[in-house]
């Protein structure tokens, strides 16, 4: 069943911000709204890990103080906004969704904190994470699953999800999370949300806790994509202001990446037929898909390991099961493999450049599933076994790879579960992105 | 016992190229002269695997004709070179000192190879390397060990091992190597001639066949330093030629790498201290020398292991049982500590950048100890057993961890065998590299 809508639910950030200019409504009043919310309604999704509601207030009040006084930060000026729990917030605990960090406390704010905090946003809390971010469903963590408000008893994805949940069910207008292999697009489609996870480093990772330093990239989740473009440019992000002309956008047939669900893959085409039209299918080359799956899973085996591995040889114990079990296959991955890995992405970065000689923008699903169920690692769709895992990462995993800008939006329901159009752009090309996404949002 | 002086011993690049333009000689005789010696010395060295009398003479015919013409390419203009059998020349096999490649002939030059025909050198043939340049005692290679012009009992050094056999002992003025750990100053040190290993790609390593990418490096061997720029600035080597002002040169004392013999120390140390003088001493970090070490046999096991891993898994028994051995224990290395490795690589970079903040060049031996006999994989210095493989490599291999431009030049003897004075530079200071060598070769 699903959960009751939010304060925010169907409010833009855009907006919120008017009714704060227009004195409609405050800071403190958001952020009173939005810790209301958390005790209504995150006992059902536990999203969120740590709420600072003292510390949110006293910025709202500062928030509220420097609006009067003339002081515009600018359009996340006085906005509640949840922050990953792999992302550090001075003074706030950071678990990683893990026993092993139970007791820490950061002394100082990552880099995108240090931007939110500038742009006048509230840090209202942190989210809920997979452990250590390692995890497409959101449901492994030392606090617990997060879970989709769409239906709790299903998962919300991972590894932001807890960020995804929270913007999903309407306790906040904006989260900030993390994109390693899709980790800020997978929750944001399960839980009918947008996401998005820019070209690599365009948001600086100092201050992020890694999973793999090669792959992360640090997203922002809003109702929808507009909310996303503002809060990426108030992060540092460089999208130009000008309206692009006609943009071409290709269709990928999720086929080709992985097995998935075909209701899924048809309710996301015909979303995106709706909104944009006149697409022309693309055609991945012989072999790509594997390929780029067998690098992105060696590289990030190998990166993953490098991080955790003395934790991996001193406490073990401290890992949640499942991560643990990842971690030592991981752990196990020749060197020669990597380097293999490193070799071939750059080989099949050209191939990848491609895909786009004759369009602007990719589109596909962001995943080929709805929201399984919490602790389902197995699905059958029309009698064949489907892997839960690989098949979340399947479609979102290989823009990571290549460090390309992709956006997640809402594209209607199957069964009454979210589904996720994603468009996939190169690095500068981020304006066509969000011009190709409200075309369909306002089409959806 | 020292073999007899063969027809370029004692003579430079430059004075041959002096002779050919004054009409003292031609190039067929400098090549008629490099065959003869082929013949008379080789038998007991076993530097060449591949001897091209035919294209050499034709080429010198060739080069002898564009000079009466008036078209002269350069100093190396109608020398004889010889070429590592790890570096391709079109039409003449390539064995990379393996069985694996008993049959190889490559259709096209490497870079290197193009350069050198470009500056109108003349290609004698191909020389012994240790089995894809696997090793730095030179003496397994499908073709047999080179030996050491100065006593064949002994080991050349390698991997390019022929290579500075071949130049040891007059049978060429000049010679290409590569160096991934020491590869050519190691043998040139052991053989006693000059090696210089450039900059991280300042020689293209095109058409080279690998042995750790991110490592390797082409070099160039000749019997003093003047040799080797000579040679460098025609291979596309960019030294400055304005005079460097004071050179500020530091001695690194070897015992902070290695154990070894402190006779060579010593009279390295005392060969600097003549030519050089005035030198302050360089003290390593705390924890350095074993940093680099590990680093650099992790990125090299991992970069080595990819390079043969289906060689490896398919035909092991055509490995020499020595490299066979070690590539299988290369391919065992964790993908994580490849990683750990290349991170680790970064943060010693900055602390090697510190070494040459009061200095331009550090001053240290190239090896520290004097050429073992074939086949011996364990010295006894002072009653300590000292490891021959990673002791040779010691001294030279830091070098190539941080891509920086390093030179061995004679530095005398100890009990008759040679020992080299090894200079190392910021890349960009190669000018003064230069500088501080032409010092001690006229004061050796």
């Amino acid at each position: 069943m699903p959960l009751p809508p939010g304060p925010f639910t169907g409010r833009t950030l855009s907006d919120l911000a008017r009714d704060l200019r227009d004195g409609r409504v405050t800071s403190v009043a958001l952020v009173e709204r939005a810790l209301g919310a958390v005790a209504a309604l995150d006992p059902a999704l536990n999203a969120f890990v740590t709420v600072d509601a003292a510390g949110a207030l006293a910025a709202a009040r500062r928030a509220d103080e420097e609006l009067a006084a003339g002081a515009d930060r600018g359009p996340l000026h006085g906005l509640p906004v949840a922050v990953k729990d792999l992302i550090m917030v001075a003074g706030l605990p950071a678990t990683m969704g893990s026993r092993h960090f139970a007791n820490h406390v950061p002394g100082s704010d990552a880099v995108c904190v240090t931007r939110l905090r500038e742009a006048g946003a509230v840090i209202v809390g942190k989210t809920t994470t997979h452990e250590f971010a390692y995890g497409p469903t959101g449901d492994r963590s030392a606090n617990g699953p997060s879970r989709n408000p769409r239906d709790p008893a299903r998962m919300s994805g991972g590894s932001s999800g807890g960020s995804a949940a929270a913007v999903a069910a309407g306790i906040v207008p904006l989260a900030i999370g993390t994109d390693t292999g899709g980790s800020v697009r997978i929750p944001a489609a399960l839980c009918g949300i947008a996401g998005f996870k820019p070209a690599y480093g365009a948001i600086p990772a100092g201050g992020v806790f890694p999973l793999s330093r090669s792959l992360d990239h640090v997203g922002v989740m809003a109702g929808d994509a507009a909310g996303c473009l503002l809060a990426y440019r108030c992060l540092g992000g460089d999208v130009a202001r000008a309206e692009p002309g006609a943009v071409r956008v290709g269709w990928l047939d999720p086929a080709g990446l992985s097995d998935g669900d075909v209701r899924v893959a048809d309710a996301v085409r015909a979303a995106a037929d709706a909104g944009i039209g006149g697409m022309e299918e693309v055609k991945l080359p012989e072999g790509f898909a594997q390929e780029v799956r067998e690098t992105y899973t060696a590289i990030q085996s190998a990166e993953t390991a490098a991080v955790h591995a003395e934790r991996l040889a001193r406490a073990p114990e401290l890992f949640e099961a499942e991560v643990l079990e990842r971690l030592r296959v991981a752990a196990e991955l020749p060197g020669w493999r990597y380097v293999r890995a490193l070799e071939a992405r750059d080989q099949l970065a050209e191939a990848a450049e491609a895909l786009f000689g004759r369009h602007d923008v990719l589109a596909l699903p962001a995943a080929p599933i709805v929201a399984p169920l919490l602790g389902q690692r197995e699905l059958e769709l029309d009698g064949r076994p489907v892997a839960v895992r690989p098949a979340l990462l399947s479609l979102t995993s290989p823009w990571n790879v290549f460090g390309l800008p992709a956006l997640t939006v809402p594209a209607g329901t199957v069964a009454g579960l979210p589904v996720g159009l994603q468009l996939v752009a190169r690095p500068g090309a981020e304006a066509r992105l969000f011009a190709v996404a409200a075309g369909v949002t306002t089409g959806a």
